[in-house]
């Protein structure tokens, strides 16, 4: 499903940067967007999250659809800490591949409690590092990671290994394990 | 269902400012996101909307839940054009009330076409702009103009009234009429 769009509307920019902003992020199929957040709420079934944790701007949609397949609300870090939030929020950095610099993500103490059950969920498991910002987040909040989820992996970027750490399942709708010579190569 | 979350959690931070971050942006109930896209879609659906406009960060989720609930894809204004965007985009300022400066609008020309008829949706409908500035970018990519949705509407600050010279359907699910003095009212 994911993989057949990215054979049809998907762009090897090269520095491993894939372009799917006609059906990912900008503009989102709503539908296909839904049926990941299905398959993801399916593979975490079993582990008891109690809300879905994600970084804005392309992570709203499949940590939204994730969400509501799960029956659970979803909150979305902010990069800029926005006038209505707390003073003493949550903050965490992360370097951002596509952006060059580093992020930050905010999160408000209102929306994260300690006896919740955190999966993050984002549209990419590249380099790990931004959900691994979201993951220190979980833990200064004191609550529970129970999974990571992502649409697409790009595999070749170490991301996986760099959160197999944290002990948690992750899983991938899809991934790509080259994108060497304008390619797109998907794992088996 | 909007009015009653917004009494129970909404704050009044003042200047015009309501705090909604608890359950429309930041942490999203998603339950409740879905059935305001489904109302907004109920009320739109003689329309013939073929793709849903909204401006990122904090319209994607009704725009996508309403989106969802027509069947059809949902775009998002980008405020910084990012890697993945062609060089000729639509660009479109708006002032920003709750971040004092102005803000830019990107959205791809491979997202809308002539032929397509576009539903607008933001969380908010207060001044105006911003869906104002959508509105252009529509008018610019040659496409027709259907609708304007938000789920909240500050209808104090003129929003409406701005907006009505496009000549389309303009709906709020619910509407404050004054903020005056701490209190939040609601129109009838």
């Amino acid at each position: 499903m994911i993989q057949q769009r990215i054979l049809a509307e998907g762009r090897n920019l090269g520095r491993g940067i894939l372009k799917v902003d006609t059906f990912i992020n900008h503009q989102v199929d709503a539908r296909l967007m839904m049926a990941a957040g299905e398959e993801l709420a399916r593979r975490f079934a079993g582990r008891g999250a109690t809300r879905v944790l994600t970084a804005e701007i392309s992570g709203i949609a499949p940590a939204l659809a994730t969400a509501l397949a799960l029956g659970v609300p979803v909150v979305y870090a902010r990069k800029v800490k926005p006038v209505t939030m707390p003073a003493e929020s949550f903050r965490e950095t992360a370097p951002s591949h596509t952006k060059g610099h580093l992020v930050e993500l905010f999160v408000s103490p209102e929306t994260i409690a300690a006896n919740d059950r955190i999966l993050v969920v984002d549209d990419f498991l590249a380099s790990g590092q931004t959900i691994a910002g979201l993951v220190r987040i979980v833990e200064r909040a004191g609550a529970t990671l129970v999974g990571i989820g992502a649409v697409i992996e790009k595999s070749f970027e170490g991301g996986r290994e760099a959160l197999a750490g944290y002990g948690v399942p992750i899983e991938a709708l899809v991934a790509i394990r080259s994108m060497d010579n304008g390619r797109i190569e998907f794992a088996e």
